[in-house]
């Protein structure tokens, strides 16, 4: 097996080789700019990862790797527009640097490239990978559409804001994995279990990541800790933190969440405080400790050897630990 | 073979089967309404045709019909965005109606359910379709972006105005009968001469649309007469006559296609008359008619019955006499 680092070096020197700007250059500029941004790359990276582990060699993933990425960067690109902002990775966004019908047309040729990148396969294949990719796609756009749904409603419950992230971010890491198994031809139940082991690690991941943007250490968290608080976005803490505590807390809670003060500091430190005493906190590591065992115990039933699982416990470990 | 009306009938019927408005409402509602705004369905007609011309049931090729009905809507509702157009078919666009948000997750979801209309196909023929439709889905954005790029440029050539609306508009016309060949199985060289067919005929088309736009009847024609010339567009007839005008009437042409004056009749008349006495708009009626024969032309090297080449030619015809 090769190491992460590899795996993210072979996939950036494919795709840089793979993804030129061609005419005509205001379509295709946007395309390799927000490519080349950079990033972890660990969608792809878990193609070429989970295709070794059944036995292919990763390079034969090395497409299926790059239509995940160039999906991935797709829905950025369109997201970024519906949510108005102006920063990716610290650069400024596509429609930012060019304009909304820029960042529409780019992001559109974007999803068609990245089918694109199956045609390499033989045609059984082909169909499985654009199957999958399909149906990861719609569940994607559902999921974009039910976040923008719940900014404006007050009755969000908890299962509607789990399908949410499911949809909307796990999905994808499932299948960025199934596909590195349906490269490599593996079994129907191995290749569902990869799916569902990136699936529950993907929303283990979403919810830590809730987590760590009201409890986390702005040094090394990346993002503005307190980011959601001050956007009074409906996350897993906020929700949970609305079911538990006392109505006077709640109350108080849902005050917060209206408002917009300029100096956000003292928002932010009551409703982490609220997130505190209701056991909001607590339950949301109770749940991202769940979804990681989850993810663990798909493991079990898997047909590789036990230092191929130990592989993806230990990657599963370093991600949540966010070392990757 | 069944008639055009039967080939609408059975197609509008199955769409109507076929797509239904699910949850989230917000991203399918939309979908679900610019596919109801109605249309010739010309597209879906012509892959139908085709699949029965090369031997196959018609209804075979209802799903690639309705992806390629599908795709045709999504690349409608983006561009109604980017050219800002508040009506399509006389009603709202979607991004007006709605949201531009809407108009851009609603039009990306169309684009991947386009694509999943050929899962029904065997794996050969599934790629086959998948890659033409990804790569004619391609051009059409690369149109697109031609077509943007043109409006700030001065020095757009008549083969660079041919290769845009080749692209925006014609392959999509080629690629919808190549789809009903290869749900038949036709001879490569089969599939190859209807997609030539489909691709000039949509050119002559094209062609004549701009011809219309100047000098149609205003009775007939459907859209605003006049409305290329208000909107200074640089279509063949305007690209011919500066090419074709005296120094003098060209510079003429050129400044009234950089106002925009708020009763436009003047204008319109003096630009009819520079294309007349340039002589483009009888080089545009001999460009159609070359694209027209052209297509016709190719249909001698197809190996299907005279009766056939007979029925493609009559539908050529008709389309062109606007009477489909």
């Amino acid at each position: 097996m090769h190491s992460i680092k590899e795996y993210q070096e072979a996939f950036t020197e494919y795709m840089s080789m793979k993804v030129k700007t061609r005419e005509p250059r205001n379509l295709y500029e946007p395309v390799s700019y927000i490519l080349q941004l950079g990033g972890k790359r660990l969608r792809p990276v878990l193609t070429l990862m989970s295709a070794e582990i059944f036995g292919a060699d990763f390079r034969k993933a090395l497409d299926a790797a790059l239509a995940v990425e160039v999906f991935h960067n797709f829905s950025l690109v369109h997201d970024d527009i519906m949510d108005d902002a102006p920063l990716r990775r610290g650069k400024e966004t596509v429609h930012e640097k060019w304009d909304i019908n820029t960042g529409i047309l780019s992001g559109d040729v974007m999803l068609i490239i990245a089918y694109r990148f199956f045609e390499g396969y033989e045609p059984e294949t082909f169909r499985e990978l654009a199957k999958l990719f399909s149906k990861t796609a719609i569940e994607v756009c559902e999921g974009q559409q039910y976040d923008v749904d719940f900014e404006t409603r007050d009755d969000v419950t908890i299962k509607e804001y789990l399908k949410m992230i499911e949809y909307k971010t796990a999905v994808l890491v499932g299948a960025a994995m199934k596909m590195g198994a349906l490269v490599a031809d593996a079994e129907t139940n191995d290749a569902q279990a990869i799916y569902d082991f990136g699936l529950n690690l993907g929303l283990a991941f979403q919810l830590q990541d809730d987590y760590l943007d009201a409890f986390g250490d702005p040094k090394t968290f990346g993002k503005q800790v307190g980011g959601d608080i001050i956007e009074n976005k409906k996350t897993f803490l906020y929700l949970k933190a609305l079911e538990k505590a006392d109505r006077e807390e709640a109350e108080q809670l849902k005050h917060l969440f209206s408002i917009q003060p300029k100096e956000p500091a003292d928002k932010i430190e009551t409703a982490k405080q609220i997130f505190e005493s209701s056991g909001a906190a607590a339950l949301t590591r109770q749940e991202i400790q769940h979804y990681t065992e989850k993810a663990f115990g798909v493991l079990e039933n898997m047909c590789v050897s036990e230092d191929k699982k130990q592989m993806l416990m230990e990657f599963g470990k370093k991600l949540m630990n966010r070392s990757v």
